[in-house]
C-alpha cells in the first residue's frame, strides 16, 4: 500500500533529482545565470503534478568562483531551488539549499 | 510534519530522477550496454540510503532501433530498472517500466 | 603539428559534444522551449573561442510529439543549432540539422 | 572548403564535449570508479570515427575528495581521458589533463 502523501513525496524527489543531475555542469556565468534559471524552472515544471519551481543562482558566489575563462560549471553549490508538488490534494514543498557544503534536498512540508 | 515513510519516498524520487537525467542521451549499442548497466547502478548506489540499484538495457529493443551508425541514444524506452531505499527502517521498493509507450517511475512499496 | 585551423575545428567540435549531451533528454514543451532555446545558446556561448551560438527548437515537431502529458524529452530531431567559433583569426561555422533521420553536425565553412 | 584533417579534428571535438556533458555529475566513488571509466569509453567508442577512448578517474584525488558520504560528483579534475579519432585516412590523438586546475582538452597529434 501506498499512501497518495507517499507517492507526493516520491514525485517531489523524482523532480529534484532531475532537476539537478540534467543541469549540473552546464557552463554558466553572472551573465548567463538568469537564462539558465529560467531554463531549469521551465524544464521542471512540465514534469507531472509539478506546480512550480524557482531557481536561484547565487551571483555572487558564481562571480567568486569563475575562472580565468569566466565560468564554471554548474553544482549545487551556486543554486537555491524551491518546488511545489499537488498530487491529488496533497501539496509538498521542498528546497535545495547548502548545509555544511553539500547540496541538501529537503521536504519543507507535506499538507 | 514529514514521516519517515514520506522521507523515504522522497529519497527514492531522487535517485529515480537522477539515474535517469544523468544518464539519458548516452550513445548506447548492444555492446556497450552491459557496461552502461553497471555504472548506472554503482553510481547512484552511491547516492545515500540507496541500499541495492539494478538496471537492465533491453538489448532486443536496442538491435532493433540502432540506426546506420549502429548506436542509439539512451531513452526509457530502453530501460527497466529496480531500486530499493532504506531509511530509518522504512524500505521502499520502486520500478521504472513502460506504460503505455512511457517511461513510468513507481513506487512498488512502502514497509 | 596542429595548425590553427585544425585548432579551430576542434574547438567547434568541443561545442557540439557539449551542448548536445548537455541539455539532451531535458523535458521540454512549446511554452518552454523558448527559454531552453536561450538558456542553451548562452551557456555554450561561456566557452572559450566560442562567438555566437543559435539555437532553434522546431515548435511544430514538438506540438506534434508531445505526449498526453504535454511534453517531450529533447533530443536532436527536435533543434537546428548553428555556431561561429573564432580562434587566432579563424572563422569556423557549424551547424547540426537533420539528415535521414540523424542529427548531423557539419562543419560548413573554415575562413 | 573543408580538409579532411579539419573534419578529423571537427569529429575529436565533439566526442570530448560529449565524452565530459554527459557524464559530468555522476556520483562516483573509489569503489565505482571502474565500471564509470569502462561505461564512459565504451560510451563515446560508440560514436562515429572514435577508434578508441581511455577513461582513468585518479583514484587519488578521489579518495581526498569524497565528502561524509563517501563519493563525489565526477568533474574534470578527476579524469584523464586519451581518444583516438579516424577520418577518412587521418589520424588525431587527443588527451583531457588538468592544466593550471582547469581541465583542458587538446589536440596532440594530426597525422
Amino acid at each position: 500500500m501506498v499512501t497518495d502523501a507517499q507517492q507526493a513525496c516520491f514525485e517531489a524527489g523524482i523532480k529534484f533529482g532531475s532537476l539537478y543531475h540534467q543541469f549540473a555542469g552546464t557552463p554558466v556565468s553572472p551573465d548567463s545565470a538568469p537564462s539558465l534559471e529560467r531554463a531549469m524552472a521551465e524544464a521542471i515544471e512540465n514534469q507531472p503534478f509539478c506546480a512550480s519551481v524557482s531557481v536561484d543562482i547565487d551571483a555572487d558566489a558564481l562571480a567568486e568562483a569563475t575562472d580565468d575563462h569566466g565560468y564554471v560549471e554548474l553544482t549545487g553549490r551556486f543554486i537555491e531551488v524551491e518546488m511545489r508538488i499537488e498530487y491529488e490534494g496533497v501539496v509538498v514543498r521542498t528546497a535545495m539549499e547548502m548545509e555544511d557544503g553539500y547540496p541538501l534536498m529537503r521536504l519543507v512540508g507535506v499538507e
